[in-house]
């Protein structure tokens, strides 16, 4: 026996008759096929390593680089203190390190009239997972929720979203992007348990004003407000950014954030999710409970940054954020001038939240662009130059620019944009639409 | 209209009659109940906070403390230049940082004869996604799956095994608790795909040499084996750890790491997957497709971590893990001495890596313990001390003692056991076993 066994485990694998009983699951394919990343991938690949620098600029990052250098100052300090202390090296409580909740609820507090506890917050791994949470723990059997085109990811929509009925509502184009509530109440029927927003909205670009209304709207539905606010800290136009939570004395609502947009850091992976009940529906729901089970299971965030959070949000500076967004209103009325000289793309509103513009293809004005994707795909091939089609954010025909750049990189992509576009348009031809604030 | 609004908006939530259309989900709550934070947070709170110290000493942690403080000297340098030099504040592709990747091969391959390439190493959060990777990625429909008794924790057999039919095995508790062959061809079949070994084992406290006899029954059955390795910094006994990785010319083998344990790090939320293929049969089986399509949807690690991987993992020095063992040993060869006089507990095997006694309750010696949990509870009010119920680990009315401790307070919680175990025992009776070494 003992001969046989050390016989045995020296043979090689080449005996291929082995029938091996598992095999690599596909049920990721479609969804993970959908992901921003994959496009982005794709389409930098397309992209001629040999010619002009290729735009936006990207480092070893998939979906989005933090943009120009940030100085992080007061972040970065703060992590490093929570390393060299040795207080975020262990396993924090699933529901969130207590200072980490106790310092967002004071945050988003200071903007409340009706106070958050810090157990009203729950810390997730970034603003992704806090939707997931949402969903997870919300949803009822056979629910259908309302959520925004355009709006998240096909891909995070796919994965999320994938045991729901997925409804979708519009939004003004004409009226600065407002939500159109008429087909938020046109979706909507018994089965609907929320609505989500994104405030400020990614990609259209803007703030809502009108919150207030949807949270009328949404408690003649019963339905809960899901929030998600992570470009909060990117709000450069006139019109100020109103927390969703404002409004939870007229329903329920839960809002989604994260520190990865304000101080450009996606790649630390906290966020959070913040509960405004409405007399203790949440509560007698079992919406508390429920979330302490999904954290109980699922992934954390690093204990190492949650030490670190009481710092970020209470000694960030406001000149932190006020320079950023000098930044980003500089960087967008730059591209808006220039965006004038290039007829086949319509923007339909100057952006005043976030990092991107969002605008329609006018595709009969070219002569060989199929649709969005194929846009996007030429360009990259021509120009070195990645822009995300609208599909990705279930739009199809839009494409969404970075703009998170310095003027000079700017204006070389905006250029290369332009120099695309007529080389690929209808000479001569008038444009089908009056675009971009000229008639 | 306008009028009606101002009105509507400014009604208070008092109106009771709204049918809120959402609710919380209990499906997490079995399985959160399970879980070992669940179980020592109740033991925790039955200590008495005016009465002596509790043991083990216990910071802003769930579920486990690091242990007494670590100098993680080159692991904090590391993460502190990831920070301060801004190299992971992105977002990091969803396979893992490259770099992070290569680390991890190059690792790996110090002890392998068939050498890992970047490729097929995957970043995950912890090594507890690696584990949901594992299982997510490689059943097949209708699979089932071979777990150890005991092993992984209740909560997470139940959340990520959810969908499997989970099998036990069984070791040999007089034979240094080898994995029990004949167990494992028992409880095999044509559904099953994978076995899952813990080398070293927690809680068992033992490294394996029998595993390239594992190896070829996995063979003969046509399973991969996945092997989840965390625990191979913490090894103090005669036996060396062999990786699994070692014997894939025999048959596919995954392993599972992270740098929680080693670094005393569990907060840093840092593991990968490693696929040491056989021919190419995971690929082949679509696994690497797989596995990247898991990780664009699910959480990823922090990449500030990340980052910092190379220099955790090429620059820590051997004297950072032999001073470690040292300590464990000591400890070890301590609480083993103790436990002598404690006839009402049995403990088969001086463990010889890990950080944990793994103890079986003598019920007939006890006058009034029910099983493991009462035991537990009582030990908890009595004594403030905490150990773990064995059923937490899926086998009733054994207990897991943390022995991570300086050998005072170890010699104190030792005594407290005693005491307690004394008070609960029937007096003069012989034990019913030959217990700890003591005939």
């Amino acid at each position: 026996m003992a001969n046989n066994e050390s016989v045995d485990w020296q043979f090689s694998g080449s005996d291929e008759s082995v029938d091996w009983q598992f095999s690599g699951s596909d049920e990721g394919k479609a969804a993970s096929e959908a992901s921003l990343s994959t496009y982005t991938s794709k389409l930098f690949a397309l992209c001629d390593p040999q010619g002009k620098a290729i735009l936006p600029p990207r480092g070893e990052t998939a979906e989005t680089s933090p943009g120009p250098a940030q100085k992080v100052h007061t972040a970065e300090r703060a992590v490093v203190k929570a390393v060299l202390f040795g207080t975020g090296n262990a396993y924090a409580p699933s529901i969130g390190l207590p200072a980490a909740k106790r310092a967002v609820a004071d945050y988003l507090n200071r903007d409340l009239p009706k106070q958050l506890s810090p157990d009203d917050v729950f810390m997730t791994v970034g603003c992704k997972q806090a939707i997931e949470l949402a969903v997870d723990t919300l949803a009822k059997p056979n629910a259908n929720i309302l959520l925004p085109k355009p709006g998240y990811p096909s891909n995070l929509i796919r994965s999320i979203f994938k045991h729901l009925e997925v409804r979708n509502y519009e939004f003004l184009r004409e009226k600065n992007y407002e939500i159109d509530l008429d087909s938020v109440r046109a979706a909507a029927d018994e089965n609907t348990f929320a609505i989500f927003i994104i405030n400020p909205h990614n990609p259209n670009g803007n703030t809502y004003s009108e919150a207030h209304l949807l949270a009328v709207l949404a408690r003649e539905l019963g339905i809960t407000v899901v929030s998600d606010e992570v470009f909060r800290w990117s709000v450069f136009g006139s019109n100020p950014f109103v927390p969703m939570g404002k409004f939870s004395s007229i329903v329920p609502v839960v809002t989604l954030g994260s520190i990865s947009k304000g101080w450009s850091v996606p790649g630390w992976r906290t966020g959070w999710i913040a509960l405004h009940d409405l007399d203790g529906v949440f509560k007698s729901k079992n919406v508390l409970a429920a979330i302490k089970q999904f954290l109980d299971l699922n992934s954390k965030p690093p204990t190492v940054i949650q030490a670190a959070i009481p710092t970020i949000l209470e000694k960030t500076g406001k000149d932190f954020f006020q320079r950023r967004q000098s930044f980003l209103k500089v960087a967008t009325e730059f591209a808006y001038y220039k965006l004038k000289s290039i007829p086949s793309l319509t923007c339909y509103m100057k952006p005043e939240a976030c990092t991107f513009f969002w605008t329609e293809l006018n595709l009969s004005s070219f002569v060989d662009i199929e649709d969005d994707e194929d846009f996007c795909e030429k360009l990259a091939t021509e120009e070195n130059l990645v822009l995300l089609p609208g599909i990705a954010f279930t739009l199809k025909n839009w494409v969404r620019h970075s703009i998170d750049m310095d003027t000079p990189t700017l204006e070389d992509a905006f250029d290369r944009l332009k120099s695309f576009c007529d080389r690929h348009s209808i000479s001569g031809e008038t444009p089908r639409k009056a675009v971009n604030g000229v008639n």
